[in-house]
């Protein structure tokens, strides 16, 4: 995994951790997962460190102690999301192209890219948040890049493979957009059943 | 067209119109174009009726006449201007296939795509905006689609042609949200290159 570092780093480097660090930790991933909820239902003009402490149970001081700003809380939760969805996809058993293909659409449209494309909007307004936001954008792009060339058996050797996998990822990035106001998922089906045939021509390999 | 009716109903039904409407016409125009623009930098929250009469340079009285929400006036602009890219779309000359995948990923990289995600992203927050862009999302959505199917020559009567379409539209969206934050116009072009050949191939037609 690697690229992804950031809850691993602050939950301490090795496995020897006394009930102290236990509880830190705790208290840490409530933090993490009331912050993406938070934002993937009020946007980021209604989540702050305080709705999300009340959300997780936490004091906002505690709220405060783990993530000193908003955008440390936010970003932060946002990777750590990340990293779980992407852990939970490498371990599903081997699958079909076009089975690949709906599970990477999959990873487009629930909380987790609502929460994400709350803080991607609000970065492209805030320089506080835009670096950041952009370097978390590059990190879990790469990393989902990589599964999705793992799960479709992708050899990116091959001229135009890279591209193709890319684009595949950009058309579910476009789907969860599509799912943002209504319920698109009878569309979705259709277009993802035909997606997984092109893409499975597309990329060959036997035949 | 058709589908995309708001400023030309407001300009009047018929060809003869005095000064005093051809004025409020090009007001009007000021004002959607300079809400745009202003959405497009500032996002929904920086956005009000009285920001953009005075980029627009109309008195705030005037903007209202024309506008009396906020609502309207931001709605009205996204399906102003996305009208004058379908125009200017369907108007060109006829292109090969990965021309117009090319063409129709341009569609969601400028200031109109950046304007009306920050109105979809602020719509699936606040209840009253939410109908007005849902409705104006499936309007402006059936214009793309069908534009697209005339300039790639794609017969939808084929098995999986309508969903191919569909999701090459996804995928020119999902282009748009990678380009947010940076300049991702590199990386853009060898995905276009890419998946060009192989919407070409996807639809076939002459082979």
């Amino acid at each position: 995994m690697g690229v992804v570092t950031g809850p691993a780093r602050a939950a301490g480097a090795g496995g020897r951790q006394g009930p102290k660090q236990d509880r830190s930790r705790a208290t840490r991933q409530r933090l993490l997962e009331a912050a993406v909820s938070c934002l993937a239902e009020r946007g980021w003009a209604g989540s702050t460190v305080s709705v999300v402490a009340e959300r997780a149970g936490v004091s906002r001081g505690a709220a405060q102690h783990h993530f000193p700003t908003r955008e440390d809380l936010f970003t932060a939760a946002v990777e750590y999301v990340a990293e779980q969805r992407s852990r939970a996809l490498r371990a599903l058993p081997a699958r079909t192209r076009p089975e690949t293909v709906a599970a990477l659409v999959d990873l487009y449209t629930g909380p987790l890219f609502r929460a994400a494309l709350h803080l991607w909007v609000a970065a492209s307004d805030e320089p506080q948040l835009r670096e950041r936001v952009t370097e978390l954008e590059a990190r879990v792009g790469r990393e989902t890049h990589r599964i999705a060339v793992d799960l479709l058996a992708a050899d990116e050797s091959r001229p135009g493979v890279r591209e193709t996998v890319q684009g595949l990822l950009d058309m579910a990035r476009g789907l969860g957009l599509a799912n943002l106001l209504t319920d698109d998922s009878a569309r979705r089906d259709r277009v993802v059943a035909q997606w997984g045939r092109i893409v499975e021509q597309a990329l060959g390999g036997d035949g």
